[in-house]
């Protein structure tokens, strides 16, 4: 045993948050608190005290004393403030100082004598003094010589026993007595919209006013005001590079495409160019930095899609063959499922050897589009390229622009998920399509926001996307579409809809059996009759801005589930940080029949009193009912409106009983 | 980014079991098995395989193939067959030949055309031989040429396919594609007696069989038949050092000892010596061996007390003043916890500049007792030594003697009772004393065998201490001390009773509200009347012999609780490793009045079936009972026999319906 240092006798230990033993970052938006919480401790009865430190990538440490809870927990909250990375760490030290003022007030209690006890007291202010500078160190110097000299027992004991006292002292702890926590836990500090959006998800080529003209950049551009009146705020695009001709799929995916069939927008790369190209028939990079431009006076972000695959005409298969495997035969490797083949898609060979400089290329893609104004990337099929690649990518971009939002769409196994965002992605795609019934409902919603999933993983909830329209959807009609949408947009503070399909209830498979759309968007250029009286477009505007003016729904960490004796009927809460604003939502699931049940809801949750009555405010409809305590009766007809969505006024007006009306 | 290799796809995480982020190892006895579970994935779609490496340390690693559970979670198992330490990790791969076979298999079903796919196996094939060695080289090398060959496109195919062909590829895994998992875990494999054990603690001093006179260590041995005729195999001596004079306490603690008062044990340290001597009055160092060798041949082994402490006439207070904190006024600081004052007692001062000599010293008072056949010890107070010591001094003791026990004597906050078990503890001191209603079992034995807490900490159970008479036993009679044993024996694969106290029923307080014994034996020579017909020797006889009999109540991990409609009654139970051997016992918690309830049992745990009646034996008063299903009826009667410590036996005599008896 050679050691020059006392071990130190302070634990640490049990953090949260902390991802992986610290291996990942947690994630926060601009604003938000950091609640840590972790076990501090010591053998022996001395007096333990501890501290959060915390600080902005590079600065110097602030810190914050932390509570004790009881059982040796403790607790303590800083705000992030900035864009960018912030570290926490801890460190807990023996306070020998208080330990021996705690002794002190008992031996008192016990009418001890205490003469020598203030000698030790003394010599303890005396060694903190010598730890400290400047005034502390003056002030302690002079508490050592007081404590210890020769007034009057009660006005040393007086001065010995001030709380002030003690805090000076812990100003300057022994380095022997402290520990430091084995490591700096990271935060990532993204962008408010990072935490709270609604995505609208549109074809370019489909908003020419002309039926069946290929739409336009240009046209889009003119298309945004429809979509920034619905308040959505951000619009995202599929990819808008120039399409494929080889094995190029015709209407419904058909592998015979005719020569006016304009191809799938995922098809990426011809001779006009690949993944930072405009395809010349959406028009040139200037329309597109028009659209942006445009897009940003309406308060509308746009996201591109980032497709890494490559049509057989991409110019990289003939620039860089060592980026894809070639079969024995001399032909290049397609994308497979076997036995399905998809001879239009040439996916990247990750294990080439000359993967660094594929890493490079496609990241240079991300820059590309940065440096045209894009500040928000949809990822396709993540999970099929490397996940060093992922982490390696977005931290080296966000690196220099902190405000990047990456969200990763991979429908695969949840590890696998919950992997991607952990190793960077803002926000994810989630299984809610699939999650109807309220079991469904609350347990995959309860996983993801009230587990430590919800430390790294930002749901982003889409009712409806160009590949997925839910058995749901298809057989429940509008009230389906409604529910939908309610759930969408107050379970996720993220949410999105493909449109227009989405508004105009739009609920066609190819087939049974399917989530697929009949003559799907994908492969043709759609003319859609946005104006249409049967639209969803007022419910949607409606929504969109009940969740902008209530910030409850602004976050998922306060979702709440609240018990229904009726399995149609699902219900949950949202509170805003401050507790001010609190969001009760109940939807009935059944979109075929009128459903009530008795709630039973968790007023503690609700922050709400079991004996005052308590007004609930439908934002939906503007009725209002009086409830009180756990048990209130709901009633919904899908056919009207399948929710509610109540604001809670705690104030119910009412005249004491022993006052009569006039 | 300059990297060399490929970086790893595969990830391997959540480990189960893993504590403190692999910081401490795990325990297992001899013989056990270890099962571990891992999250396993990759990127993209090629297969994954994963071993697990285990190896005793300093041997070469041996790997078992994990078997998939679903849902990316992994499990392998090995058997831990001598003490020390053994290390285990995991070895993730991208199996790709695994992944062609998947494919072709598709393929085939599809019936494509796959001349290019059998040359691209072939392909896999041969890169796999030139990672093999031997014989794998030669096959693989075989099997490449045939796979691509110019057989029949059938022939190939079955070569092809074949799993065993699979596995032998496996054997030799792209490096490049090889994930090893961050680090090697570890577990600390100890003795049998670690896990189960039965402990009785007694005062040498009482047992001589005159009244009145000072037991010897030489009465001891004589009185060691006794303990080990009721079936334990620990007898547990507090601490047999010469005792103090200055401050010695006297009878019931008081502070003035008379001249005939033997003081307290705990008081350490004398002109005669210390840590290492043997009070006078006991005997003499080979009187102490003689004992072991006795204790020996009766299976018995001895533990010792080592407390940490001295009286103020230990020999290290004139020798080592520098071990201990001196007061300003000059004199050494006695124990406190203000505003009492023990200062019979002296701590040693553990912040001391001088603090390796010291540890050195204490370190080596295990030495000493461990050279003279010890092998378990019983550690007073661990948790006011430093934890580092404890780690320190138990890692560098059971390196070289890995059979030795520690049993940690920490009541304090959970935490840190926990701390000790991680630091290296073999056993560990409980609440079990103060759990006394359903509730209290159910919760805190439901945390220390179903969490990762049964991992380090192997709970000990005493119904009783000389420091410790429980107001349950002060107030319950009789019935009580019967509930109390059953449930220290079959809820803890460790317990043990302070005797002869206990099967004497012994149960009167110094007074009201305290829970130390009137006329405490740490103060004074007992002469216990250990023949009185109202001992509880034969059942305490009884309940050893079946812990010993039935393996299910070896461990603790299968504990399983199971609902009954009565609170005052207790219901769980365990099983063995293999399934055979299954107890189930109920206790009655009110030792006043007669009970009964309707059992609501958990039959998966019971492994037993719906429909099929089964026999329970009640192994303490041979009674049977039919049972069918989970819900039957017991009744007990504290005043008789408190409890059922039943054996279910699967099969239940009985004819068929259409037979009759002759």
């Amino acid at each position: 045993m050679v050691r020059e240092r006392l071990p130190p006798r302070v634990v640490i230990e049990d953090v949260d948050p902390e991802i992986a033993c610290g291996r990942f970052p947690i994630k926060r938006v601009v604003g938000e608190r950091v609640v840590v919480e972790a076990n501090v401790f010591a053998d022996g009865h001395d007096a333990v005290s501890c501290r959060l430190l915390h600080r902005k990538a590079g600065d110097s440490w602030s810190s914050i004393s932390m509570q004790p809870l009881g059982n040796d927990r403790w607790r303590a909250a800083f705000t992030v403030h900035h864009l960018g990375t912030y570290g926490y760490s801890f460190e807990g030290f023996i306070d020998r100082f208080l330990t021996w003022q705690r002794d002190l007030e008992k031996r008192v209690e016990g009418r001890q004598d205490v003469g020598v006890d203030l000698q030790i007291g003394a010599h303890l202010l005396r060694e903190a003094s010598q730890r400290a500078d400047g005034t502390l160190r003056s002030r302690l110097d002079a508490a050592a010589r007081f404590v210890g000299g020769s007034a009057a027992v009660d006005e040393r004991l007086a001065v010995a026993l001030d709380p002030s006292l003690a805090e000076q002292a812990a100003r300057c702890p022994d380095p022997r007595l402290t520990t430091r926590y084995r490591q700096e836990l990271r935060v990532t500090v993204d962008p408010p919209r990072a935490g709270f959006s609604a995505w609208y998800e549109l074809f370019p080529r489909s908003t020419a006013p002309e039926q069946g003209r290929h739409g336009t950049l240009q046209d889009c551009r003119v298309f945004l005001p429809y979509v920034a009146s619905m308040g959505f705020d951000v619009v995202y695009l599929p990819p808008i590079h120039p399409i494929g001709r080889t094995h190029r799929k015709g209407g419904n995916g058909s592998p015979l495409a005719l020569p006016e069939d304009p191809g799938s927008p995922w098809g990426i790369g011809s001779d006009a160019g690949g993944h930072t190209s405009v395809h010349p028939e959406l028009g040139t990079l200037h329309d597109f930095q028009e659209l942006v431009a445009r897009a940003r006076e309406l308060g509308l972000d746009v996201a591109l899609d980032v497709a890494f695959q490559c049509s057989p005409d991409h110019p990289w298969v003939v620039e860089h063959p060592e980026w894809f495997r070639i079969r024995p035969d001399g032909s290049v490797q397609y994308a497979e499922n076997p036995p399905k083949k998809y001879q239009d898609i040439y996916p990247f060979d990750f294990d080439t050897e000359h993967w660094e400089a594929l890493w490079h290329a496609l990241k240079d893609v991300f820059h590309f589009w940065i440096s045209q104004g894009v500040r928000i990337f949809r990822v396709d099929n993540p999970h099929t390229k490397p996940f060093a690649f992922w982490e390696w990518c977005i931290r080296d971009i966000k690196a220099k622009d902190p405000d990047v939002i990456f969200l990763s769409e991979a429908f695969t196994r949840p590890r696998v998920m919950h992997r991607l965002a952990q190793l960077g992605f803002t926000q994810s795609y989630t299984y809610f399509a699939w999650r109807n019934t309220k079991w469904e409902i609350t347990d995959y919603f309860g996983t993801l926001t009230q587990t430590d999933v919800r430390e790294y993983f930002r749901p982003h909830l889409w009712p409806n996307t160009p590949d997925i329209l839910p058995e749901y959807l298809q057989t429940g009609g509008r009230p389906a579409f409604m529910a939908r949408l309610v759930l969408a947009a107050t379970l996720g503070s993220n949410f999105g809809i493909y449109g227009p399909a989405f508004e105009l209830v739009e609920n066609r498979a190819r087939e049974p059996g399917t989530e697929e759309y009949l003559d799907s968007e994908k492969y043709e250029i759609k003319g859609w009759a946005i104006d249409s009286p049967h639209s969803l477009r007022e419910l949607i505007t409606l929504v969109n801005r009940i969740r902008r003016e209530n910030v409850a729904l602004h976050s998922d960490r306060s979702l709440t589930f609240h018990d229904t004796d009726n399995d149609a009927m699902v219900c949950y809460s949202k509170r805003s940080p401050d507790g001010e604003n609190v969001i009760l939502v109940i939807v009935v699931l059944d979109p075929h029949h009128r459903h009530s049940a008795w709630t039973q809801l968790d007023l503690s949750a609700l922050d709400l009193d079991q004996r005052q009555p308590f007004q609930v405010h439908d934002l939906l409809t503007d009725a209002r009912f009086v409830w009180s305590g756990a048990r209130n009766y709901v009633e919904l007809d899908p056919a009207s409106v399948p929710a509610h969505v109540f604001r809670i006024e705690r104030r119910v007006q009412s005249k004491p009983d022993f006052e009569t009306d006039a």
